[in-house]
């Protein structure tokens, strides 16, 4: 990696928890700069504009999430087992993660009547997500191990919008009951109506 | 109504739906002044700071909210249909509502690392949705429409995150599926796990 491609990932990383926490327009050049060291040309250089780096520090804030999210799921034999690791990583790891909570989320909410690059990155995230939910319930119908009537599709929103949900209770009134919650009724759930009998 | 009493609650009315899309740090006065039409001074002269501006404008958009959200809910008698008529409204209602989404997911995403004064209205806002709910399963309880195992907090916490997890991809999509989903699970779990047989 050059010195070049070194800050440029420097800046990215340490910017990511700025976007993450105040948004788009919320962002300041100012804060981009204290953030980083750097001056305003220290910072163009590497970036063509502030929507440029707001993608990239999206891209990296979502590649920390999702790897946090799939730790141990490959190695989880069952399909049921592996939608429940899923679901656990998102509500226990915090670790490796940027600070301010869900990049998707906070995305999402930031971007519906905003910044239309942040926009698709927040819905390609989206799309990503829901399609590796769906690719292991899919898998788990072929084998037997969950129920044919289980639409993938739906679970994966379902699954998504219950604990996104949960995260802003949870991150509002800092507790994290409002996620654990969440779980014990995606549980029920997946033991209740999805595993196969 | 005085002049200036009408004078303010316009400018609540036509700055709440760019606080609501745009959030507090996004919100530049160039935007207020462009929505309401008046000059910094026409502004200022009603509220001291763009944070009263900015919960003002929240408590519009969220009591335009609340009382789309109660639509018809009085007149319900049975506690579950209760619960399931403000589901209903949540996903079916968007007539009278300030634009750019729900409120609350707004200023909970917007204010959890940013402004003190919206997060504590976004809190309150979220406390008053959740005790109406639970004051809703707890009667229930006691007329015996809900069953006594069902925990009233809980169940709240579950629905509004259940909704406004959906409401997140709901928008990020333009699509209003995930709703749709969101809303036939809670369904089948308040029919099949909440109602006393």
């Amino acid at each position: 990696m050059s010195k070049g491609d070194r800050t440029r990932a420097r800046i990215i990383e340490q910017s990511a928890p700025i976007f993450n926490k105040q948004g788009y327009a919320g962002t300041a050049l100012s804060d981009l700069m204290d953030a980083t060291g750097l001056r305003k040309g220290g910072i163009y250089r590497h970036f063509a504009s502030k929507e440029e780096l707001a993608a990239e520090a999206f891209e990296y804030a979502w590649s920390q999430a999702r790897s946090v999210r799939a730790e141990g799921v490959e190695d989880t034999a069952n399909s049921v087992d592996r939608l429940k690791r899923m679901i656990d990583n998102f509500v226990d790891l915090r670790t490796g993660l940027v600070a301010g909570g869900c990049p998707l989320l906070n995305a999402a909410i930031d971007s519906d009547d905003g910044n239309p690059v942040i926009r698709e990155r927040a819905r390609e995230a989206l799309r990503g997500w829901q399609a590796r939910i769906a690719k292991v319930i899919r898998a788990g119908r072929t084998r037997g191990e969950i129920r044919k009537s289980v639409k993938p599709d739906e679970l994966a929103a379902l699954v998504i919008s219950q604990l996104e949900g949960a995260l802003m209770i949870s991150r509002l009134n800092q507790s994290q009951k409002p996620l654990e919650w969440a779980r014990e009724h995606l549980l029920e759930h997946l033991e209740g109506s999805v595993r196969a009998k």
